[in-house]
């Protein structure tokens, strides 16, 4: 199945991208990014300034923008850490987002063009996924594909898809004992496929190249405590991509992994990762059965409702491991507080279709 | 994850092919196929003969040889119809079985290379399978890759893969709806990848270009009742591939899909086919909810118990559609009887260790 010409959505969709500190990166991304508007969080030192090369239409947000505006309800954004970018998504009043990290350069095809990986992005969160039966042709809605035989004929017009997942040539996105066993891996295989993640299974959500639809799942892309005064680091995009996936599954919505490749130029410290990681380590051996088990009940509709019951979970199940959890729970609610605030419901979605 | 280099297993393997029509077939695939025995069964005609070039080391099967066999059993074998193939399975002794079709030629990778599609199954087959959550790079056991951040270690060790489905370029495996919608659709599109099929998630499983492991998962690999004298056709390895998901996922078993691609030579009468399948089309949406739910007891702890547990559902829950369950909730039962004549249990595997 085809989906038609793929829309700019250029009034649609916000680039999230966590401090800058690599001034080629807008440059490279220029001629793709440059129509959005971009989003800029600043992650540490609010005294330090940022350049932003000319022609872009953005707005940065440091520390105390981000305590002057959410108030004591702050303390869920993460400091010192690029977890902070999560604060983009709230502020964003579009309906998608893209974020990438600043060390991603554009990746070339097998064929040596430079890939648009935003455009990729769009096909995939505008075409349906199907996550009821496995497609061994991959996305039916690529162009030149469709279901294959015996898939049933119900369910292939689909369910939305929420969450567009892309991948990373040259530096894979490894865990730090990884990076220590295979300082030297490098991705060298481009696969030509998207395909999407059945419903029930989890994934590894990574956070470098990520496109989502914020009115379908954005309360649940919160990307948790992480970095400065919390004993873990590197596991903010996996705790979003563990709840969005339970949501999307609870919701009938789809998540989609594999195109568009970035080039992730260069591999982050082992050893300080290792350091970040280490309790994750541990932890995700409990967090992972923990979501694998996770029920939403039939009154949980929207996806606030959803997390807030999530959230719940977290601290009566997840807390017996450290008390981290607990303020994490807590923190999820706040994000849920703070959302809400900032993207107060429509007047056509109160209840009773009356204006507040 | 690196696996060693890939062993030919010549003396574990057998190739099940039905009835060889195209004379080119075994000549193009000599320098691949020869080193195996091949094991070919006759769907029609038994007065027919069957050509085979010099060189190949073979047993044929035809209708009077598998009556002569199974005696009355042998009405578990379809007639006139490739699910014969099936036989093939089961009076193989070996411990791997690769099973492809006549119109399927060999494929060149993008670089314009043979693509050795044995070697590429063999490779599938012996490293483990990752069910139990979705590495985003893909089957994390082949060179260049491996797991990615955020996921489980206790899960990394895999579980055996029972099953390695292969691809098709050219023509894609279509329904004859999509076939009569889509005639000049061709699959051009070489996706460099291998993947598990997660747990809980069922596949169209196609018999084109398949490998499976016999000791581990043979006994469910029965390709149901099909053409003469029955309502359906071309849902024999379909059926198949659900019994054996369903199977696998409660042994712990892994499934892969992808890489290797043959090339599919002509697609087949979209109107012949549509005769066949058109009951199918409709039984699929009952029937894929159907092994959805299948649930499998603690006592089926080998395939043959698995297989007479879903037997009897499937007369139970699909019984009420059509009679034709019936028939086939036989024929399953039946199938088990015929395989455990023709495989009985090593000595080393009688319950006490006592020689019969």
């Amino acid at each position: 199945m085809a989906v038609p010409m793929t829309p700019l959505l250029k009034d649609e969709l916000d680039i999230v991208i966590p401090t800058i500190r690599n001034l080629e990166f807008l440059e490279m991304w220029r001629p793709y990014l440059q129509p959005y508007h971009l989003i800029i969080v600043q992650d540490g030192d609010p005294t330090r300034s940022i350049k932003i090369p000319e022609g872009f239409d953005y707005e940065l947000y440091n520390r105390n923008d981000i305590n002057r505006i959410l108030g004591p309800k702050a303390s869920c954004i993460s400091f010192k850490d690029s977890a902070c970018r999560c604060f983009g998504y709230m502020v964003s009043k579009k309906k998608y987002i893209f974020t990438i990290d600043d060390d991603c350069f554009v990746a070339k095809d097998p064929s040596g063009k430079e890939i648009n990986a935003l455009e990729q992005h769009i096909k995939n969160i505008l075409s349906p996924s199907t996550p009821f039966f496995f497609n061994t042709l991959y996305d039916p809605f690529r162009d030149g594909a469709d279901f294959v035989r015996g898939y049933p004929f119900s369910l292939r017009p689909g369910v939305p898809t929420a969450v567009s997942h892309g991948l990373w040539l040259n530096i894979p996105d490894y865990d730090a004992p990884t990076q220590l066993v295979k300082p030297l891996e490098r991705n060298t295989r481009y696969v030509d496929a998207v395909l999407t993640i059945p419903k029930g299974t989890l994934f590894p959500m990574c956070g470098m190249n990520l496109t989502f639809n914020r009115e379908l799942i954005g309360p649940a892309m919160y990307f948790g405590l992480m970095g400065d005064g919390q004993p873990i680091g590197r596991y903010d995009d996996m705790w979003a991509g563990w709840c969005v996936k339970v949501i999307c599954d609870h919701l009938g919505l789809g998540v989609k992994t594999g195109l568009p490749y970035i080039w992730h130029s260069k591999a982050s410290n082992p050893f300080v990762n290792l350091k970040k990681e280490y309790k994750g380590i541990f932890w995700q051996e409990d967090i992972i059965p923990f979501f694998q088990a996770a029920t939403l009940s039939n009154e949980a509709t929207t996806v606030q409702q959803c997390y807030i019951e999530l959230s719940k979970q977290v601290k009566e199940k997840l807390g017996k491991i450290d008390p981290y959890f607990d303020t994490l729970s807590d923190a999820m609610v706040t994000w849920i507080e703070a959302w809400d605030e900032l993207n107060p419901p429509k007047k056509a979605e109160l209840p009773n279709g009356a204006a507040k």
